[in-house]
């Protein structure tokens, strides 16, 4: 039975959060205060103004921020896991362009996204930036599952002109622009915690026509922009000769002004980023969805993710689902820092692997940033929160705060979420 | 209830299993007939003179072959998932001498292996290879439990008699040769379906002395031999210093006479192997133990798995529990199929990547060849099989055997195991 948010609610337990990428703050048997859905504190006693508030007592049980996924495509969880032997551009037009073209079927999306949004739900995924297909109704159909399901996502109907397949292709770039611009009238203020945000799948399948209507478009509505950047050595080839006035692949988003700055951008992958495009990034302040799973399922490389962190750059984790197969983002974690054990031991020992603190932090504060104060249990943040249950990993000895959750990070996953909140918000 | 494992059994579902590493047979709707424990066939119709015998119906469910886990170690499952930014050596020192020297204690063992031994149990692996510690108490308790849980498994005391803390070193290697003598002479048939196998922990670990008498005691028993090869650059040069008359690390054990030929030999990981040590390996009939886990979170390295599969070389997976965190074989195959990608993107093309019916065969019958006839579904081999239960991973659309095989590997594993049978026998 959810309860209403405004009221304070105290969380009894094993309490864990980053407050910086080297920080992983413990507080074993402690109380995390939630008042309005947002985070009053963490206190080893209960405050005097705050006895007698409602509590849930989750004692011998750790409590850690919520998760994101920044970057995850919902039309593709039905076919994770499948045909995982081929690289990006042939993946793309053998497994994912035949099954997006299925989302023009209303029944099949019901079917297929109920699916995802079911598991989502019970993952340990609290926001989510998603990709839908080019298909309004079905993309309205996932905003509305989504928002039912109480999870606090961004939603794009996915815009694609060219280089794709006559089935999956929008008729004109001023068709695309339009049904954009109609959806997203439709759908920003549709639902509470459901947002569209811009999504121009990547160049090769969007035109400059289109990208200039989208730029027009973000001005008007102020959404936020998600793409695709420098994922595989191939696609960027291809954006050369598409747009060889670019300067580098970031470069093509930038010229129309969809490249961070006033623009709140995520760009998923940036696994082969030369320097320059890395400088504009940075100093553009665009988010890096890291998806290091799908990176490897699709032989895509390893990013440099030590670089990005040491540079204080935005970074966070995405699943990619489908060219991930996995949708915990604990599993995003622990894969993030075995890619970069492999990268740094296979590049003759560049770019240190990353910390278990690391991946933590990108998978809670550092893509949580995207949505605003997201991710931590500092004071003011969005009361976002995972009860975790560890009986079915047992173990014979001992273990401290910091211990059990990196075991949890490995062992576990999804299925060990016994509660969520978002912004306060029961949702199990 | 278990059943007599001599009479026929039926099982009826939809049937995969490897007969090489490229051949992955599917037969949906049909019958393994199973008789005195081995395979007699896999058929459409149930053949005339097995109408009436028991039978399990899993129609809907697939069934394959069991796992083999080629590599593991049973009393570091007690810190799997614990204090991974470490690399081998210092991993060793920090983490697993410590942890082991506890197995002293046959309480703590009781209490640690109870745990690894009900989690195999419910596992997808019918098979393994099994490093215990230096305890021979301990060592024998792992095996009755072993033998209790009905896994069929080789399980060795572990021999360390230098470059070991004084608190996990044997006194000298006198006394462990004869204690391991003594260790043999009494479980070498002491459990019908567990066996002891000879175990120098790696060379640093064992003096030419203990070697040599290792060696004696090898031919007197006729026990296999498992231990540690061509992990992590730093090993190697250390084995450089210990013996510097081995031409490379494998010829230190093949100078002892432990090194295949008659001897069956498991090495594990083999991911720095040279040129001459492969070729030894080969013409010897070695079995490799691919951990592709460990070797990603210990920063190993990755091996060159195509070129010991294109060579026809015996090769198997391991989980290497506790350097790889999951005792699931479905995810070390998982896990060796993006190692290689990863392997394949970032050193330049080389050895194109595995395929996912190269990492099934390495699972099955790839690592099961070393209990003689296991891991297919062949006639006449070991009746060693699995049942899976796909319920908790929906999908919208039809899919053939071969894509819900490879999908369960990506998104289930060992908790997708509805039923299990070794040899005929019902585990559950």
């Amino acid at each position: 039975m959810e309860q209403k948010q405004e009221e304070a609610r105290i969380l009894k337990g094993d309490i864990c959060y980053s407050t910086d990428k080297h920080t992983l703050k413990t507080y074993a048997d402690s109380y995390l205060i939630l008042e309005g859905g947002l985070v009053k504190g963490v206190f080893h006693e209960i405050p005097e103004q705050y006895r007698g508030a409602w509590m849930e007592d989750c004692t011998g049980h750790l409590i850690i921020p919520g998760l994101t996924d920044l970057h995850v495509h919902a039309p593709q969880y039905a076919f994770r896991g499948l045909k995982m032997d081929l690289e990006l551009l042939d993946w793309l037009d053998t497994n994912t362009f035949p099954e997006e073209s299925k989302y023009k079927d209303l029944d099949y999306a019901r079917k297929a996204y109920n699916i995802f949004t079911d598991d989502l739900k019970r993952s340990g995924t609290t926001r989510a930036s998603v990709f839908a297909t080019i298909h309004i109704p079905a993309t309205e159909l996932l905003m509305q599952l989504l928002s039912d399901a109480g999870i606090s996502a961004y939603v794009g109907k996915v815009n694609m002109d060219r280089n794709s397949p006559d089935y999956l292709c929008e008729e004109s770039a001023m068709k695309s622009a339009m049904d954009t611009a109609e959806w997203l009238s439709k759908t920003q203020d549709a639902y509470p915690h459901v947002k569209p945000i811009l999504t121009p799948r990547f160049i090769p399948s969007c035109t400059d026509e289109l990208m200039s209507m989208l730029s027009r478009i973000q001005k008007e509505f102020h959404v936020p922009v998600q793409s695709h950047l420098s994922e595989n050595l191939s696609e960027i080839d291809w954006v050369k000769e598409l747009m060889p006035e670019s300067k580098f692949y970031g470069d093509a988003y930038n010229r129309f002004d969809l490249f961070g700055g006033d623009v709140p951008t995520i760009m998923a992958h940036c696994v082969h980023s030369s320097p320059e495009e890395i400088k504009l990034m940075k100093e553009k302040g665009v988010f890096i969805a890291h998806c290091p799973q799908s990176n490897e399922n699709l032989t895509s490389g390893a990013a440099p993710v030590r670089l990005y962190l040491d540079e204080d750059m935005n970074i966070g984790l995405g699943t990619d689902v489908a060219g991930g197969a996995n949708l915990s983002i604990f599993r995003a974690m622990t894969d993030a820092i075995q890619v970069s054990k492999l990268r740094f031991r296979l590049l003759g020992n560049q770019l240190k692997p990353i910390t278990m603190e690391e991946a933590f932090f990108m998978g809670t504060k550092g893509g949580g940033s995207f949505f605003g104060k997201v991710g931590s249990f500092e004071e003011g943040y969005e009361g976002d929160l995972l009860v975790l249950d560890e009986s079915k990993i047992p173990h014979p000895q001992e273990l401290n705060l910091k211990d059990r959750l990196e075991r949890f990070l490995y062992l576990s996953g999804d299925e060990g979420v016994v509660h969520k909140y978002i912004s306060g918000r029961k949702l199990f």
